[in-house]
């Protein structure tokens, strides 16, 4: 008898990023269950994408739960008084959502425990990214350190392994791995106000960085633009 | 010009202890910010609770979020196949939710971050409790090592502080210290069954300790209890 495949729980925005995180999961043996979380952003539409990616990289489930951080605001992403910035800012830009990753994670973490896993994927990175402060290695370790005193599973000896495979990685590399694994990155979704049929608009910082990665890394663009 | 007060955040169930944690804020002279967390729960009663509790008490404001946690299930709490235990039980029972505490002090960390203030105030004890794992000190303080990476604040240099000023309390200590500081319990509800009214059903761990707190601090017992 085959030994049961171990589980993971992968975060899965449908963008870019996370859509390779849950092939690595998957060619590294997992049995993914993918995480999508509505939480009032504007863009709808990757949550849309999400569920087409999951299908496709095979993940065992996938749930999407809703928490409405739009209620506090304070963030270009969330509430629609402030714009998203179309030119480079320097800086903690105004799309940073206060505590997301954090509260990503306790949610994973959650399912992770209803599970019996003790495996989560999350597709931060630390090179081409926005400069948010919960990408950064010492975040992960710190999360790695209270998921093990926050659970059950925690106090009864389990050991809780966020993996962020990316986060070394540049957008052109995170590219290449995902087409090496069968990503299709025609079906995700990284623009901050996507249109309903997930087409990006091409100017804002998050556009930009994925262009410039399929450009550095000497691919076609699949990205749909908006007119 | 009097110094403006300084901001708190105050995790509000509309529980017993929660009550009594909003009072010892607005005591410390912390103008408050009360956030409820809607996860699915079977006690709906509690949220109402809050809402008055936070009128008599002079938050600042009181937000409400919606977390679909049924959508994972895992506890007699938010999953209505799993009975809650009316008889005390060894070990971490059945009414934990995963990573629930990880969960709010997270959508408290994003509040707190975009209000501008670095205190969060939850009512966790060690004492007198249901033996769940994300009710410990070394729990709280790993949260607080989390959030000071996890935020733009904290790189900014901020020291996010969580309050847990019940955690070495009994719960007779902590019914004497709200009823100092003018807490009505006879609005609180702590019963994980509560009906829709907030009838308690005397019965369930929650229940049992409360009453139990009250005969032990000499006080009548304000709870309504159904029939």
């Amino acid at each position: 008898m085959s030994q049961a495949a171990k589980k993971a729980v992968v975060l899965l925005s449908g963008g870019l990023d996370s859509a390779t995180v849950l092939a690595i999961a998957r060619e590294q043996g997992y049995e993914t269950y993918a995480l999508s979380v509505s939480y009032g952003q504007r863009h709808v539409a990757e949550l849309n994408a999400a569920a087409k990616v999951a299908q496709r990289l095979g993940a065992r489930d996938r749930r999407q739960m809703q928490v409405n951080l739009d209620g506090i605001g304070g963030s270009a992403l969330t509430d629609r008084s402030i714009a998203v910035p179309e030119t480079p800012t320097t800086g903690i830009p105004s799309t940073y959502v206060p505590a997301r990753n954090t509260l990503f994670l306790a949610l994973a973490l959650g399912w992770a425990e209803v599970l019996g896993a003790t495996d989560i994927f999350v597709g931060v990175n630390a090179v081409d990214y926005s400069g948010y402060p919960d990408c950064r290695p010492e975040f992960i370790r710190a999360f790695e350190a209270l998921a093990n005193l926050a659970t059950k599973a925690g106090v009864e000896g389990a050991r809780f392994q966020v993996h962020a495979p990316l986060i070394q990685l540049s957008k052109a590399q995170i590219i290449q791995r995902g087409l090496q694994l069968g990503v299709d990155f025609g079906e995700t979704v990284s623009c901050y106000q996507a249109d309903a049929e997930g087409r990006a608009c091409g100017r804002c910082d998050s556009c930009r960085i994925r262009r410039d990665g399929f450009a550095a890394a000497g691919v076609p663009d699949p990205t749909r633009y908006q007119a």
